[in-house]
Parts: structure tokens; sequence; C-alpha cells
């Protein structure tokens, strides 16, 4: 059918088999065809075409609430929910998004993007029915991965435990984004393997029938081994002991089974958990091949030889530099361990696995485990690495307050895609860290100016033995700059002045920094000298170079990819403040106080005035003296100019 | 024995059996007696009188590492290490310590604070020893109420699977702070009923040699009924279905019990699980029938009536004023619903959860669960109040700004504990949130000056339906203020002027009010006549009233208990220099870059220099001219004293 016309689910109802199964097939060629052109989330998706439409067919959406763990598997539900037709904008600026979004559809009654918070959210869901009295469903579809996050565990618990009715969807694909960890996968395995459970509990009734009277003691003894069938067959009964009804597991794919089950879980009541196994990539022969998590997200490919479209960089990915930094010094200093939660793909430690097997820890998807692992290691003298993306580093927010910062320990953070990350979007973009890591005690923030400064940042972390070290770098790939053939390490809270200028001061680190040198050549143009300075230690800062700039009365501007309120810039004026400045022109760029949506990072940048010629303008407001006439003023109407430019 | 002659625990594996039972006596009246002058975790301490010393006499501390979780049990293991001599000074200023701390003595190995983090640490060590092949034993303790907390559960996970050699003893007290819900909790429970083992494993293995022989069918089905056994006998499997040898449950008071099944555990190899039953308060009966918490914690008490010293104060607490505005407006409002992690008693919400029992949700020690949870109550058009310690929601930093803040939801959080708590110390500091919170988009923070503004903001935060709202509120009890009789809501952003003034502007809210009010006083004796603005909005701030502040060129103040990175006084920083006022004078005041110990509230502010005379003098350093000769100055050699006062 033209996946085109459909506006709501209610269609599904009137589906014979045949017109599901063709359907399924059409869902899967939409998805193939459309994301090779724009990249996205493809195994995920290609393995719940089948459940997606089971769970449109037997639930009302959205009166009954599907809650999508992380989200990068709604695609099927954004399509049975009317939304084939912007399926070409997927993933691109005010495009549609990656994740549920509850600005787009009524379907979508949850956002998601990082893992583990569907079952929480659905007791929420489920607590406000119960009050309301309302008898709708509420379904959470969680996947293997994402139940070794620690939050998912803390829902478990209390749903068993409240005995709330709820219908929560194992999606076991026997992967997550890498091969998942974690005993609680090797449960889900022997379920897996468990296999015909009515045939074995017929053979153990059976016996227990040949088992002679032996008086009260015994008959109840075979009455606990009778009640105990469940522990017997399907061993990794983790899920009725925490006081659920496990049903399955089933074919992901076979829709009979799966509407017959979800009936079946519909009317059973209480907290009931249906265990599906489904395959990542199903019906796309490269992404069904897939081992270690390659076709989990992708940019474009072709579909022929499914080929993924290369990056036109030629220049090292970021990740890929600082695991090799990282690994090189580990060739040497034993100390050192490297911790990824669930993300070795994406922080590129492959090679130091395979190096470091026994210096090698992938803990699953848990941050906060990580983290205060990483600070038990330090207490014993070891070199922890943890490898985190800025916005999964979230999640373990308070380990790094207590665990790591309060007892100031020697941990080096390797904060990957900082800044923002692009097309996943809001819940991906890497903004925060920059505010709420620099006003913890003890923390040093720092960010390299391009790769060869990273190796050397690199270094830098790992000889500093003053407690805890962040090391932001972004997404992508690096510059394509020479490198060092020798790493080494920098002074802590050395600035660098990368171009000297008596106008004004660009103060600014990291991805910024192409920016600043960019606008000091357009206000050269213009007879105006801008200073621009690598300000690569965001905590402590070069706190000489700051009074000889306060010292000289010339205006300063701060430039970040990074929130703007408590941010960098924040931490110049309390510097000014703080040392009697209190004349000090300085002028903050960043992001501002809203959350950022999805796109490509330069049309982001450019939407929110982050960008060079916003740069140059805002250096000349400061010096109208020499500022020269006719120079087109950027509109400052909207608010959010405001607040990157003063009024 | 005299406990003050204790230098090491090595003395232990001299002593028998009689004369450990008797130290355990003289342990026991040693921390009666002392608590009930210095107050103190009373009753976990009592309860692991027994645990501690089998542990030191079985194991070697401190090349074997003993990490307790949470840490408030770890008075014994401070006795037997040498530090009963301190023990007048428990969580006094400059005293020993209520919790493990690394600087007090080597055998604190890892300190604590917040719950659920042993076991991650204890993996990070444990990993240590292997890479560096000592033979050291790694021996978490964790409570049972602290097991559900999801960063516990994360690394019983990652250890399982891990098989890593490590000794985790689980004192299953029955009850953490507050009765422990959870299913979880009733796993152990089961655990607990369980009993004697070996006697029904004996019994069924009589049993099955009666079964007759079958075919291989039967015979393979008979070796899994033998297998399953430990499914039987102790139904809550949870930690074999991890990967752990579990023992127990055993006595916890039984010396010889406990060190028979130590040393089977330290045998054993890979993860074990002790499973040790104790009791609260043991030894001291008003802990001992102690049913809801009361003696969890406590100030001094009397002895020989188990009376507590009344606190002097008749004002009411800040807890039960906010819980009991927000049961009032419950009354005639149903979409209000409570949600506590595990602090039904200190958050005073047991009146509310008796009012309304089905809109009041304990979730245990589950602070990301209670945050998504509360979030997704706000999606189906509910208003939950989650009611949360300042220091404890840093664990729901995520939750707050993915699921809360990014979705926009009206959710009201009651931040309990803010500011400075005193005697519990560093890692309950309510410090950290104004920073964290303010930078996040679409977030509203107010703190009141007094209990009746703070009766109005609960009537704000209800009627508030622009998104997320957090009320700060202190610990302890408010200033004993005229209440008015009815609530009423605040317009959002607003701030007021408590004292006009023309030479200088105070800008603070909360709990320093009175100290600037107080500082405002000595001022005008000196002939300073400085303003006071109840900022009691700290996000958004009340711009108008910023403006004509800035306007006047009038010097300012910022003073906040909080810390001063990215806080407040950098906020008013921003706004100053965002609209052009580059030439405003702002001095900050506020906790410096340090974690704060414990000990009196006022003798921590003192020791920081956030007092009044420090105010008067750095109002006074702004306006030099008006300042009398004569006024002694602080010392401002220390660094700290620096980043309070401009140089």
């Amino acid at each position: 059918m033209d996946l085109h016309t459909i506006t709501s689910p209610s269609f599904l109802k009137g589906l014979n088999n045949e017109q599901l199964v063709e359907l399924s097939e059409d869902i899967r060629r939409f998805l193939i065809e459309n994301l090779s052109k724009t990249g996205g989330h493809i195994g995920p998706n290609l393995g719940v075409v089948e459940l997606t439409i089971a769970l449109h067919r037997i639930f009302d959406s959205p009166s009954d609430k599907l809650i999508w763990d992380v989200g990068h598997q709604s695609y099927v539900h954004k399509i049975l929910t009317g939304r084939a037709a912007q399926f070409d904008t997927l993933r691109q600026f005010k495009g549609l998004c990656g994740f549920p979004k509850r600005n787009e559809s009524d379907h979508d009654v949850w956002e998601t993007g990082h893992s583990s918070t569907s079952l929480s959210a659905a007791m929420g869901m489920a607590a406000a029915r119960d009050i309301k009295k309302a008898g709708n469903h509420v379904i959470p579809i969680i996947g293997d991965g994402a139940l070794t996050g620690g939050m998912a565990l803390e829902a478990l618990n209390h749903i068993g435990h409240a005995n709330t009715d709820m219908v929560v969807i194992l999606n076991d694909n026997e992967m997550s984004i890498a091969p998942n960890v974690g005993a609680l996968h090797s449960v889900l395995g022997r379920m897996r393997t468990a296999g015909k459970y009515n045939k074995v509990k017929d053979d153990l009734e059976y016996l227990l029938k040949k088992v002679p009277a032996v008086g009260g003691k015994l008959a109840s003894t075979a009455e606990r081994v009778k009640d105990s069938l469940k522990y017997l067959f399907v061993s990794g009964m983790f899920f009725e002991e925490l006081g659920f009804t496990y049903l399955g597991p089933i074919d992901g794919h076979d829709l009979e089974e799966l509407e017959e089950n979800l009936l079946y879980a519909k009317k059973v009541g209480g907290p009931v958990l249906l265990h599906v196994i489904t395959k990542k990539g199903k019906g796309f022969l490269p992404a069904e091949e897939d081992k270690i998590g390659t076709w989990h997200g992708t940019g474009p490919y072709k579909i022929d030889t499914g080929d993924l479209v290369k990056s036109s960089s030629t220049a090292p990915s970021w990740s890929g530099l600082i695991a090799e930094s990282v690994s090189k010094l580990a060739r040497t200093d034993e100390r050192i361990v490297a911790i990824t939660p669930a993300m070795p793909v994406g922080s590129k430690l492959e090679k130091f696995a395979n190096e470091f097997p026994g210096r090698f820890y992938d803990v699953g998807i848990a941050e906060q485990h990580a983290t205060t692992m990483a600070a038990g290691l330090a207490t014993q003298d070891m070199k922890p690495f943890l490898a985190i993306y800025s916005t999964f580093l979230q999640r373990a927010y308070d380990q790094v307050v207590h665990d790591i910062c309060r007892q100031n320990l020697n941990v080096f953070i390797g904060i990957d895609r900082s800044g923002l990350v692009g097309a996943d979007g809001e819940t991906h973009q890497g903004v925060f860290d920059v505010a709420f890591l620099r006003n913890l005690p003890n923390m040093v923030v720092m960010m390299p100016k391009d790769e060869n400064e990273g190796q050397h940042m690199v270094k830098t972390a790992i000889e500093y033995n003053g407690g805890p070290i962040a090391l932001r770098y972004p997404r992508g790939n690096g510059l394509g700059v020479a490198m060092d053939e020798e790493m080494e390490a920098l002074p802590i809270g050395s600035w660098e002045v990368l171009k000297a200028g008596t106008d004004a001061v660009i103060l600014t680190f990291g991805t910024t920094i192409p920016m600043a040198i960019d606008a000091a050549e357009k206000l050269a143009e213009q007879g105006i000298n801008a200073e621009v300075v690598n300000a690569r230690f965001i905590k402590p800062m070069d706190e000489n170079m700051l009074h000889s700039i306060f010292k000289r009365s010339v205006p300063v501007v701060t430039l970040e990819e990074a929130i703007l309120q408590g941010g960098f810039g924040s931490a110049v004026l309390e510097f000014a403040h703080d040392n009697g400045y209190h004349d000090a022109t300085v002028d903050r760029m960043g992001i501002p106080d809203q959350f950022i949506e999805h796109g490509d990072v330069s049309e982001l940048m450019d939407e929110i005035h982050l960008n060079s010629d916003q740069l140059v303008q805002n250096v000349k407001n400061l010096i109208p003296e020499k500022s020269q006439a006719g120079y087109k003023a950027y509109d400052q109407s909207e608010k959010r100019t405001r607040r990157c430019s003063p009024g």
C-alpha cells in the first residue's frame, strides 16, 4: 500500500493477515529506501516492524500509551501514525525528528533519546490512570540493553511491588548498541534457550504423579516443586521475582503469535512482561549480519551493495584520535584502564580492548556504575580513562560530584560528543557539561583546538595527578592538522594567544576557534585588530593572561559551543568582578537558554546566531568608535539574539 | 575493655569468644553513651557491632578493602581502627566525621554518604587488584535499602557477569531509613522466611530417589529438579541469577556464625553474596522498637528515658510546613500527587500519605525513577510534587534535564535541605542545585524568605502551568513568623525590596536574608544606606528591578548559600553584561570553590566568611568614599576569602 495515505493507525484493525504481511514488506522497503538517502537508525526499526503493527492493532493509541524506550526505534510507529510523507526530512533541520516528539503527533506521548526512562514514565502514566480511574493501557517497549540501566531496574522494582496494571514489552534483539554485557544479558540468554516450556512442564507433572505420598512434609515439598516449575524451565525468572507475570519468549516477527500474546497480556492485569525476540536489521542483509553495531544508526548508504557513503573528511575522527592516544600511552603505563558504558564502537575503543583486554571494561548501559568504578580504580593508584558522551555523562552527575570530585581522585574523563551533535537533536546535544563541571571543586576541564593539541591533552591528563581531569572533544573529525611525533603535557591552566591584537580579545576554545580566527580576519579587513585566545583550559583559567587582558581595558568577547548560563563566559565575568575589574566589557556568545533541536550543526549554529558574522558584529558593537558605517547589522529582534549580544 | 586503647584492629585476632562478646557490649555502651551527647546514626551502628568485629577478624584491613555503603554505619569500624577518643567531637566542626573519611584513617578506603555506590567502588578496587595481581579481598557492605538504588543494580549486574572475586555483605536490617518498599524487598523477605535450606534439601533428595527411572527424558528432568534446589528453598534467587554465589541468610549478631560464613565466603572465589540479618538499634530498646526511622539518626537523647532532646525552636520545620501546605491544596486539587524517594519521614510526608494514600508514592531509594515518574504523571495533567533533598536531586540530574525540562512538564520539585545542612557534612550539603538548575531551559527556581512566603510559593508552584518549578527550602525550622490565613500565588519572577537604600544593593534569597538585614542595620549605624532585596526567584530573575538597579549605577552585592561558580551572583553578572551595563559593580558572596565539611552551620558560615560582618565589609569596600576609618577589615590573605570579596 502507499504508506503516505496513512493518517491514523485505526486502518490496521481492518486488515487480514495477508495484508498485514504485505504492509510489513512495504514498511521495510520504505525504510530501506528512505534511510539510504537520509541515514538514520535502520537496524532497530527493521527489527520492530511486526511488533509495532501488532501493538497498534491490539491497543488503541493514543488513549493507550505506547512509550518507546530510547526512541530510535519509533520510525514504524511514525509511519503508522501518519508521518510517512515527512521521512525525506528525517533528522534534518526543521524536519522529522529521529525520536518520539510530542509536538509531532498525539501518538508520541513521551519523548526519549536517553536509555532506560520508559518504565518510570509508564509508572507515572499508570499512576495517573489509576487516580483518574481511566481504563487505558500503558505499554512501555524497552530493549534488553536498556534494561541494564539503573533507573530501569529501579522502576521494575517499584512497578512489581506496586502491582500496577502495565504491559511491558521486552524487545530482546540480543544486541543493544554494542554486544550487550552483564549478567542480566546472560539471564535473558538462558530464557531464550530454555525453549519449550510447556513440553517440559508436562514431563514434570507426570514425574510428580509418580512420587509416592510419604507424609505431610514431603507432600508439601512436592507442592513446592510444582510451584517452582517456572524456575526450572525459564531459569531466569528475574521478572517473576520482581512481581511481574512473565510471558514469552515469543517470535517478534510472527504477527499471529504477537497478537495472541498481546491480547492475553492485555487481559492478565497487574504488571506483565512480554518477552519478544526480534532481529535487528530484519529484511536488509547487511544490517541483519551486522555484529558490531555499524548498522545501528548510519549515514546514507547504497542499497544494492550495502556500502556506507563515506565521509568526505580524511582527518581522523576525534573519538579515534583520543582512543589511539590513550592506547599509545597505555603501552608503557600499566596504570591506564579504559571504561565505556556500552559505547566501545562509538568511542573507538575496540583497538584498546584488543590490545589490553585485561584493562578494558565495557560495563553496559550503566553510566553511574562506570563513573564510580573509575573512582574505585583511582583509589588504587590506577589511571582510569572513562570515555563517555557529554549527554550521557549527565546520568552520572552525582557520581562525578561525590565519588570523583569530592574524593579528588585521578580520573581522566574523556567527554566525547561535546557541543552540538546535529542529527540526533535535543537529547544528544552536549551543551551542559561546561556549566555543570566547572562549578565542581577540584575539577579540571579542557578542550583542544585541534587533534594535535588533543593528543597533548591526553598526555596532560595521564600525567596529571592532582585530581579529576576532563577532556572535551566534539563529534566528527578533526581538522586534518599535522601531528607531532611526541605527545607532550601542557601546563594546567595555560592559555595560548593564537593571534595578537589590540582592539578586542576573543576568548574561546575547541570547535569555535576556527570561527574566531575567521572573524578576526574579517575584522582585520575592516581595520579592527582582534586578539584570538585559545582558552583551552576552561577550569582553571589562565589567571595571568586574564589579568593582563583586563588590565589593558580591552573589550572581551567570549565564545563557546555550550550553554551560556553559568558557562565559560560567566567564569570570565566572575574572574573580572572577583578581581575588581568592575569596568570590564565582556560580551558572551554561546548556546542560548533553550534546547537545540536536530539538524546540521552549521544550520543550528546559524539559527542561534553562533557564527563568525555575528561574532564580527558583536566585536564591532563593543568598539563603536572603530566600527565602520554600512556594515549590515544582524536582526536583533529575536530574544535568542539578545542573549548572544547586548541589547 | 577501654576502647580508647585500641590503635589497630589487629588485637581482635587474639580475643576468644567470651572476650569478643564483652567487647561487643563495651562498644554498644560506648555508642549509646557518646551519641546521647553528640547525636548521630545510633540505629545503624548498634546493628553492625558483631558484623564489624567479625569482618575485622576474618579480613586484614586496610590491605583488604572494607567499603561501607552510605557510610553512616561506620562508627564501630572507626572505634576498632583507633578513633574512640575522637567520638566526643563526632559530626562537629573539625571533629570526627560521621562517614568514612580517607584523611582520618588508612582503614577508610572509600568515602560515602550517598547510597548505593559501594559495589561500583568495589568493582573498581577489584579490577585494580586483578590488574596488579595483588591478592587482597574487596568487601562492600551494603544495606537492603541501598540495593534498590539503580547504580547498585548496575554494579551487581556487571560484577556477576565479570565473575570478579568479591565478598558482598548484604546487611539486611529489614528497614532502611523508612520502611523499605519495592519488590526487591519482598524478595529479601521471602529469603528471610525461607529458613532451613539444608533440611528441606534433604527432604527433596529423598523424594528424588523415590522417582522411578522412566527413560532419558524424565531422568534429565529429574536432574534439572536437583539443579534447581536453590530456586525451591530460597525462592528469591535474584543474586544467583546475576552470577553470585549466595550464602545465608545468617544471624548478624551471632559472632561464630558470622565468622564461619565469612571464612567460607573468603575461600569460594568469584562474586559471593553473604546475606546477614541484623537488627537496627540492637541493644538499645527505644532504637530497637523504632518502626518509622526516628532512631536512624538523632540529635542528643536521654539514655534512661529514650527521650530526644527537643530542639529549642518552636517554629515549624521547613519540611513540615511545605508538606502541610501541599496537603492543604491537595484537599481541593485532585491533580496533586506526592512522591518521595525513601524519605517520607525526613520530608514530613506521613500526613499526606495518610490523608491521600492513593496519591502518595514512596518509591524507595530510587531518585532517578522518582523524578521520571513525576514527569510521566505530568504528561497526564497531574501535578506531581517531588520532595527530594538537594544533595539527592544530584542523582536525578539527567532526568531533570531531559525528562522534565526538555519536555517542559509541570513538575513541582520541592528541594528540601537546600544550602548547608551541618553535621552530615560534605556529602549532604545542598550547595550545587542553584548552579545546576538555573542553567536548564524552562526551569523556574525560587526560595522563600520565611515560612509564610514558603506557603505562598507552594501555591505558586501548584498554580503554575508553564513547566517545571523548583522550591528550595533549608534544613531545620522556619523563623516563627505569622502565617497568612490564605495561600496566594506570587507573580513568577517577582522580587521584593525589603529595605530601600541608595548606597548599595544587597541581592539575596532564602536563608541569607536575615544576614543581609542584619548587615544593612550595621551599615546604617555607620551612615551607609544599603538596600536589601528578596531575590526570591533565582530563575527567572526580576528583570525590571535589575534594570532599575543597574540604571542607578549603585554597587551590588549578591549573597547566596550556594556554590559561587555559575550561581545566582553569576546570573546577576550575566544580566548586567548581556544588557550592556558593563560598568556595573557587582561583588558576589557565597560558597567558595571547595567542599564544605561537617559542623554547625553557623561555624561553617564563619569559616567561609559568609556572615554579616563580612557582608558589611564587602559593601564598604565597594563604596570607599562612604566607609569610615577604623572599621576592622577582615583578613583577606586566604584564597577562599578572595573568592568572597574582591582583591
